[in-house]
């Protein structure tokens, strides 16, 4: 299995906090080390990092932890291989275009004899379940939107059909976004947090590293991590329900 | 204008020896400072880096000239802004997939009257007229051979008539790869050299920087180098003519 970290944030804002701990765990205090990877959008251009090296060993993730990219969406995977080899074209996060914005998605599980029929619109450049997954989900959004790019409320329902489709063939957490929005599709295990004012100091899990977030934050600023298990071990993280889609828009989770 | 660079071999190399004098291009010993991107190559899975930095403050580009990447194929691009404006979407090379593929390339020129009419099936996300240039070409690819990936040499008739179509717009010096071949499509400037056994000393024009590749390789390793202006002063580069094409397999220009 995976993990999946993502961020949704009202203004730019750097994952340095979130990705220390989230890459510990690629090697070091969890077991995730078969390749990695991380999507920063900056307006609609996305800077994207995969390697298949594990996080712990990598330059790259040096790099992302000393270097403070701002994003207002970010997804993040480490991997564990259960379906295809360890190779870079496996690494999530796996990017398409579509109506002419990126969209990054990463999935965490095991899909079984998950085999949709692919038109050729979108297809898969490694051998993972998660990026045939994500082709499917390209070429239904494309088949049922056509040349218009679907609205929000649209997208939402559209998904999260989809999402519980594709989960009836084994465990599928997934993020998606495009830049403006990030789509978090819970099957077994996601939790979120949103940060906002007044903001508090959060001690991360898996390193000894604390940061005051009142330090590096205006009172207008919002937040929201998605991660697979909770990173900090002071604050009150929720669980996203089995079954259930949350949409994440400007650093708050859509009621 | 831009400057390109390319790099195809037949065994996986590094690029950190050109690429030192090619991003001394980007802000230091020419103008070419509104950006810079790298794609790599690594079997099916590419790593790419982009940033609207100019290439000599960029920590990225720092990282890549410490940190040896091996690849077969290569693509970079620094940029002096024509069309678009300074931003992250705005930097080559591009990447597309089609037919279980990506597409990495990247363009120098400048394209007037350029307005191709775009199905959808591939759209621009930034601004340039190098990605408007991109999408038609992958379009045009995937309607001529439908579901089929084309042969080399389907390919390269198509992509010549292609590209001196699109020339008659502009300048359009262009590179293009899917991580097998490299295709190098000159309007105006586009130089290429071939190493292979015996290997020599290089000496870069850009930096006081020598290589010895003797050193560095095995007698059976053949690189090509693709570049807009010779990046070494003591070897003889070979100028693709205007209109011509060159394909590059394994490290070699086919005649």
């Amino acid at each position: 299995m995976c993990q999946l970290l993502g961020m949704n944030c009202n203004t730019p804002t750097d994952i340095v906090f979130s990705f220390t701990g989230f890459a510990t765990r690629g090697g070091r205090t969890d077991e995730h080390k078969d390749g990695w990877g991380i999507a920063f959008f900056e307006g609609k251009g996305v800077r994207h990092f995969v390697d298949h090296q594990a996080a712990i060993d990598s330059p790259i993730a040096e790099l992302i932890k000393r270097y403070p990219i701002k994003s207002t969406n970010v997804i993040a995977h480490i991997r564990k291989a259960t379906q295809g080899v360890i190779a870079l074209e496996n690494c999530h996060p796996f990017i398409r275009e579509a109506w002419g914005c990126q969209w990054v998605f990463a999935h965490n599980g095991d899909l079984k004899d998950f085999e949709p029929q692919l038109d050729g619109s979108f297809l898969p450049i490694g051998s993972t379940d998660s990026e045939r997954a994500f082709c499917y989900i390209m070429q239904c959004l494309r088949t049922r939107f056509g040349m218009h790019m679907p609205t929000l409320e649209e997208l939402r329902t559209f998904l999260a059909g989809l999402c519980n489709q594709i989960a009836k063939h084994g465990t599928f957490n997934m993020m998606l976004s495009n830049g403006g929005v990030l789509f978090a599709h819970c099957s077994t295990k996601l939790h979120y947090i949103e940060r906002q004012h007044p903001f508090n100091t959060a001690a991360l899990s898996d390193e000894d590293v604390s940061v005051d977030f009142a330090q590096v934050t205006t009172p207008k600023d919002r937040v929201a991590v998605i991660v697979t298990e909770p990173l900090t071990s002071n604050e009150h993280w929720t669980a996203i329900q089995s079954g259930e889609m949350k949409v994440f828009v400007d650093g708050r989770a859509l009621v």
